[in-house]
């Protein structure tokens, strides 16, 4: 069969993949079966944790074997781990698959492997086939899974001085409306939303998205309060249309794994100058957005505190992204110089 | 004659005018005389404080009586006081002037009043011929004058949150080449520059222009410092190429008045946040120039201090001007929200 054969099947595969839930701990795979003659013989898509995955979709959807001799074209490799499934790759295998094409190696630590188990099995393996399509696809759970972490933008907005409240904490308002607008935008983009303790007993935040005129948009953020205080009875936050997350700890490394592991791929913090500069210290935020207001404030109110840097040779050097006008305001993006640089252009690609 | 007339003779003093000295305590001043029948008779300027005025330089031009009857076109308001030279009102009566035409009012407290003179002595006297071009050309003078200090401009280098310095005080360096070039075309760009004590003492600036490989440029602004501690002895600033100014006091309007009574238009300051932050406080300062770098330091080196902004409804609004990168980092400029707002843009025009 053709390379072209193999990539249109591919692409078929990846609007499969697409029908399937945006969120959660699985990625959305697509998979379509072709006979040796090269016609579509059946396809399948994962509709989400604890469903089957797409490659079983696929062949259930065919009598008994029918499925002796095919080619299966999957986005990602065949996974290779029991969880509340089988390991595809024996699905495959059982059903008499004879060749596996995919575009994407599965990162997963347990999940690994399947196109080895296949070849121990004498099924030919064809990976990379449209790999940067499928990557750019599969940014946000590939990132996630990579790096055992959401992918975490840190927000604030601020003075062109870079204070976030004047002295006494009121902080109504420093950016305009549109600026605002887009910060809602951004939390319904984002799978979850991250405030410390002390925003949230400060601030009794509501941490939904919302519409110019308040509404609740349809899209809205887990949130998630980083911090060993109580989340009170009466917080706003428990009113939230999703579940509450609290994250009982300070050790920000296994905080943000727990929430990887409860399929959060993107990160959206707000958090106040203490956890904010402790996220950056560790180097744990992967895009920064600041909103800049024409405005200066003055005082001890600081979006950031902290950071560690003692000489200027340890500052912690970004790349600038874009700079955008927001009504009055700025809207500026960067982010960290050095390895996760790569990561962030892909997320971007995805988003366009 | 004709209005069309007049505008061609003022446009053609406008000319003359920039003859005349960019810099000093004088604005440039131009003046045609016309005959009875529209002819050019005579041309003069105005070359700086101690010479004739832009009037006396066109009527000494002619042998005695071939002034009577004729036309002044001058781009601002013959003068009505006597310095070290006699009041042009005087001059022009003298010589049997019948029409002064002239584009923008003396606003000068001892020096203005010269139409109410002419017309007091019969003379027809036509204003507001070609003014906002001559009021864009006059600008920093006019502002100055009107304002009875120089336009200040206030820049800082700082993180995108607002740092200027690591904890230990290094700075060296947060932005890149293009800004420091940038920062250097307008040292050059201005008629001065100030800085604090503070900064004095803990940095020994030599607060001059240079350029990219260190030669010094060719306009070189007056080194200003501000503040009650002495400059030493073997201070860099006593070495620059202009005589430096220092300013005994920490009475801010004062300060500047004196500095305009000096001739001294514009004023670029480059002040700690000490300095910086009083500035800001009292209202004098007009145009904020803000290097941001791609950078995060935190820790206590903010670029402004404290400026009294108990709530956030004292913060103090700016306006958005232009935005633009620099290298790696970006320039925003802002101005006060508020009765100055016009003169910048005035002084903008003129720049273009
Ligand atoms: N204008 C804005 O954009 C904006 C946004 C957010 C907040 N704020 C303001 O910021 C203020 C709150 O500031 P904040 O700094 O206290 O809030 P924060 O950073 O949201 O919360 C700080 C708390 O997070 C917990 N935490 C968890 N892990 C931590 C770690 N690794 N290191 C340090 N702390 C960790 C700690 O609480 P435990 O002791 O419970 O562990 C800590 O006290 C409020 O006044 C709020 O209005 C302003
Ligand atoms: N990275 C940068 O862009 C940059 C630029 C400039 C400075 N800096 C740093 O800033 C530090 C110096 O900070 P600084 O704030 O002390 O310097 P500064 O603002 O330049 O000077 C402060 C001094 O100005 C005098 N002063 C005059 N009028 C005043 C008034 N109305 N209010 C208050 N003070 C008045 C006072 O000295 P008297 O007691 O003598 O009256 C005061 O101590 C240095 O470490 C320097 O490196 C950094």
């Amino acid at each position: 069969m053709s390379e072209q054969r193999f990539e249109a099947a591919m692409r078929r595969a990846l609007e499969l993949a697409a029908n399937g839930p945006a969120r959660g701990i699985n990625p959305r795979v697509g998979c379509v079966l072709l006979s040796p003659a090269g016609d579509v013989l059946a396809e399948g898509w994962h509709r989400g944790a604890g469903t089957p995955h797409a490659e079983v979709d696929a062949l259930t959807k065919l009598p008994d074997g029918a499925t002796r001799g095919a080619t299966a074209v999957v986005t990602l490799e065949p996974c290779n781990h029991t969880g509340r499934t089988g390991p595809c790759s024996e699905a495959l295998i059982a059903a008499g698959i004879t060749h596996v094409v995919f575009a994407v190696a599965d990162p997963g630590e347990r999940s690994r492997g399947g196109a080895e188990r296949l070849r121990a099995a004498g099924v030919e393996v064809t990976p990379g086939v449209l790999e940067d399509e499928v990557e750019g696809f599969l940014a946000d759970w590939l990132f996630a899974v990579r790096h055992d972490r959401p992918f975490t933008t840190l927000k604030w907005a601020s003075s062109l001085d870079g204070r976030t409240a004047a002295a006494d904490g009121t902080s109504r308002w420093i950016t305009g409306p549109a600026a605002r607008e887009r910060v809602h935008e951004q939390r319904a983009a984002h799978d979850a939303i991250l405030v410390g303790t002390g925003t949230l007993l400060a601030d009794d935040p509501s941490l939904t998205a919302r519409t110019a005129d308040g509404r609740l948009r349809e899209q809205q953020p887990v949130p998630v309060v980083l911090g060993v205080r109580e989340v009170p009875e009466g917080a706003a936050v428990r009113r939230h249309p999703q579940p509450l997350i609290e994250l009982k700890t300070r050790e920000l490394a296994a905080g943000l794994h727990e929430l990887q592991q409860r399929g959060i791929r993107s990160l959206y913090v707000e958090a106040g100058p203490t956890l904010a500069s402790a996220l950056v210290t560790a180097g744990l935020v992967d895009e920064f957005e600041i909103y800049l207001a024409p405005t200066l404030i003055g005082g001890p109110r600081t979006a950031l505190a902290d950071l560690g840097v003692g000489s200027i040779d340890e500052q912690r050097r970004l790349e600038l992204g874009s700079v955008e006008r927001l009504g009055d305001d700025l809207l500026i993006t960067a982010r960290p110089l050095g390895p996760h640089s790569a990561s962030p252009s892909r997320l971007a690609a995805e988003a366009e």
